[in-house]
């Protein structure tokens, strides 16, 4: 008697293996994000990916792994995003219209990943410090770039004096940061609150 | 033998219970803010606090409802803070100034009460419905309030046709609410967040 599903091939292996890890990291944010890092199981994870808990043991050796791996993929997209949508900038772009790149960049990504992010910003501060420590470097690097853009629009002679640039940096990551917390995509426009943010954050800064 | 301490007083049996209430919530703060609400017990909060465990029950019928006053009390202390700010100056004073006076009062008295601010921060969408009700309406108070000042501010013409009040609203609370993450009182003056964020918040706004 024929099987009746062939043999998968190595590919198609992999294939279903990288859609199940992803899914799980997916469902992982998820329940971090709502029940934080002592309240998430893996049987809730489980449930959310609809796999069987036992099943997770495959891809990840413990739920400290899995949590590790969750918050380091988001705070690395994150930066990864926001590199690429600078990167495709022509040279020579002045650092207002990178600033205002950077600030769509990151609301887009954030909200569009935003298990993700209200995972990051609600339990990064409350980790182990091996589960927090490859994303608190992203996160570190994420800021540097950050720290890069202030200090280009303060060599143009374009950040007020009475703006002090590490306290600003921080303002202008606190307001988009804060929007994964209160957006809510069936109450306005993402274009609104991007349009809005651009001209705040410039205007906040500009003499 | 004479007793080495006299007999309290009723007063004095009152005060005490003041004092053991009022460092049970600090304690439970502290905690909340560090692990979370699955991971706050309250044998740490009986270490924290300084006190026997069972004696906690003498004052909360359970740990949901100590977790319930923490998050109460810190958001009500931020709210009550706030109008006690603006309630003090005198009528007329125009709305920009006003604003700047709320974002002193918030930065203020979010950094002194700082383990409450980040107990909210980080749990007030984790909590079960029941545990975060009152908290998360002395939140939504709070933030009327700030509707009435942005929306007094474009009341005066003050703000700029391209902000969404609503959009600028929640940029401004996340701006002062993230300090909370970040700020260290080792590394800068607290005058010197503040003058930084009422710079950046009215030019964010006004045109």
């Amino acid at each position: 008697m024929p099987r009746r599903t062939p043999e998968p091939t190595d590919a198609e292996t992999a294939s279903k293996s990288a859609r199940t890890r992803s899914r799980l990291l997916d469902a992982a944010a998820k329940v971090l994000s709502r029940k934080g890092f002592a309240g998430t199981r893996l049987s809730d994870i489980a449930d959310e990916a609809h796999v069987q808990a036992p099943a997770i043991y495959y891809y990840y050796p413990s739920r400290e792994d899995l949590i590790e791996e969750v918050m380091f993929v988001g705070a690395a997209a994150m930066r990864t995003h926001l590199a690429e949508a600078l990167d495709a900038l022509p040279a020579g772009t002045p650092p207002a219209v990178r600033i205002s790149v950077a600030v769509e960049a990151h609301l887009r990504h954030e909200l569009e990943i935003s298990d993700y992010s209200t995972a990051i910003i609600r339990n990064a501060n409350q980790l182990p410090e091996p589960v927090s420590r490859r994303a608190l470097a992203e996160v570190a690097a994420y800021n540097d770039v950050w720290r890069a853009l202030v200090a280009d629009l303060e060599a143009a002679g374009q950040l007020r004096a009475d703006v002090d640039p590490a306290v600003a940096r921080m303002m202008v990551l606190g307001a988009l940061n804060w929007a994964a917390e209160w957006w809510d995509p069936e109450r306005g426009s993402l274009d609104d609150v991007i349009g809005t943010a651009q001209s705040m954050v410039l205007h906040s800064l500009r003499p």
